[in-house]
């Protein structure tokens, strides 16, 4: 619900989510990946176009995805694999393909397991970017379980009395279901701000919030300001959700760690015994209510308790309490309804991108 | 490593674990719980004074068990049973236990289910308080599996936007084995400070931090204070971590329900669909390392993430970063070594218990 990362209402272009996709599944063929991939890897994509998740959707990191592609980083037609297993674990490698495609297939698998044996716990490594960790969450949630999805990489986290950036920003995502309220889907990165959300504010020239970022020596920001008044590395310095330690910002921290230990660990993804190096692995669980009671009871109580938390007494200047998920499936019925806003700049990328791969463009 | 909780030094005094945990294992016999339920139950209580964990040790937590016992509040000799199980999971009754030992033992049939299907999930309904969440973890971390530990209730968390508690302060503590580095043990509150700690503020006559809690409209209250200065209702009131919206406590809510649905709704504990409730449920879980791969690599792979965690360049004012758990098991040392630093009004209370359940007090 940050008003400050919309598109702006009066310059955004408004593209219907079945051509954005279209267009989408499109754009990853030509890149080689196989039809059934491109269409799964949209499908994450259009999750969080449609959901408002646009840190996660096309504008951000479908240019990336493709120029992964074209430099050889990423495999479109990557070769999934199951390294060991038990009854209820796991572990993948994902053939150096998308995330966005490898975790949705590794969650199948812990679905699967967690049907015969109650539980699927499966850790990944060899796989790139993993798309909104919400969307794969969510496919436990849809078959009566509760899920979970995370993710570990690249360096943004500055641990708590540090002065140098050591964890990614290592996202939870957890799902459950319900019956007739929306799901509960949490996403949400360890640190204070989703690192997407600092190129974002960047890109749409707007400041840095306090709490967001580390000043140069290491020492919180708590001020916060426009993004060239820090050092160009202070934007890599990420606190973690908590931001001091007096707030709280070594539970972020922990909670990083432990993100890092279920993805990379678990997974003895390469790069995960030495922070110098370059590393990234994700973590995807599923747990079937079946296994613990009837779902159906399970379901209407968490109707009760969902029902419960929006129909908290608010504070002053807000209409409800929202609970997570809550927000993105209003924006989901609108934008289903009225389009996906993007940037005219996004639009444009899109224009191009389907002369050069000569590509329909009709997404206006 | 909040000093600022730390029983002064001229007047604490010290007492040598042993003693201190054969006193505690009387005491509960008094109550009429059994010899080896005793001795478990002063194991936790032990684990939590010997590390620093002093809000969940003797001083803040005994007299209150006692309490429950003798006004037959909890069950000093519960029946404990498996209500439903697969393969990976378990639903246990506590049998109106004190969770202090039903933990344990539901985390002893994860690590039992582990060893057989490679995970363990264990929801708990019907048990009381659970004292340091973290020892249950620990449990997992000896056995060389990853290990969860969640307890959810009561109301003392206020939603983001909301001005009445609806949730319990809903600890997370999880553990992962190493080899030669000190165990990675994280172990906290998703409000942005445990909720006893604030008990402990008030006791020690120490001011609330900013951050801590809300103000009796509901509004996060940034600027802390004596608590004289705060409306009573207003000490209930904490904020999730992250304090306010803007550094990120819809992400310590969100983890705040996400730990009651693991708790209450996959227990099917009675009071967790209608929040205006009483409830209390609990959460382990264990993976084992071997189902993954090769226990000795991914301690190892451990030893040399964490080394490389506490060697993070600090930030000024900082001799060295920290990872949770290491400042515990240097506490765990010293107080091995020095004894535990009670408050003289502890021992009077001890003097006093000793004396009316006609046992010897040998404390000092």
């Amino acid at each position: 619900m940050l008003e400050h990362f919309k598109v702006p209402n009066d310059i955004a272009v408004k593209v219907p989510i079945d051509r954005l996709r279209a267009v989408t599944e499109a754009v990853f063929m030509k890149c080689g990946v196989p039809q059934r991939e491109a269409e799964l890897a949209a499908d994450v994509l259009m999750f969080a176009d449609q959901h408002g998740i646009d840190t996660h959707g096309v504008s951000n990191m479908l240019r990336s995805y493709v120029n992964m592609y074209n430099t050889g980083v990423m495999n479109p037609d990557p070769t999934f694999s199951i390294v060991k297993e038990t009854a209820s674990t796991a572990l993948i490698d994902g053939g150096g393909g998308l995330g966005l495609m490898t975790a949705p297939k590794a969650m199948e698998i812990a679905i699967e397991k967690a049907r015969e044996s109650g539980s699927g716990i499966v850790s990944i490594r060899n796989s790139g970017h993993l798309g909104a960790a919400g969307y794969h969450a969510m496919m436990a949630a849809k078959a009566d379980m509760v899920g979970w999805c995370m993710t570990a990489g690249g360096k943004s986290m500055i641990p708590t009395f540090g002065a140098e950036p050591q964890l990614g920003t290592n996202p939870i995502a957890f799902a459950a279901p319900s019956d007739k309220e929306p799901t509960f889907m949490f996403d949400a990165a360890m640190t204070s701000i989703a690192g997407n959300k600092i190129g974002l504010a960047n890109r749409l020239g707007k400041p840095l919030g306090a709490g967001w970022v580390a000043n140069e020596d290491g020492t919180p920001n708590m001020d916060g300001g426009a993004a060239s008044s820090f050092a160009a590395n202070s934007l890599r310095n990420q606190l973690p959700v908590g931001s001091t330690r007096e707030l709280g910002s070594h539970k972020g921290y922990g909670l990083g760690v432990m993100v890092d230990i279920l993805c990379g660990q678990l997974s003895f993804a390469p790069g995960f015994s030495d922070l110098a190096l370059k590393r990234r692995a994700h973590f995807v669980a599923a747990y079937s209510v079946d296994a613990f009671g009837d779902a159906a009871e399970f379901k209407s109580n968490m109707d009760g308790m969902l029902k419960g938390l929006r129909e908290t007494k608010p504070m002053p200047g807000h209409d409800q309490v929202w609970y997570a998920g809550l927000p993105e499936h209003y924006e989901g019925i609108k934008r289903g309804e009225q389009g996906v806003p993007l940037h005219p700049e996004v639009v444009d990328w899109f224009r191009s991108i389907t002369a050069e791969f000569e590509i329909p463009f009709d997404l206006v």
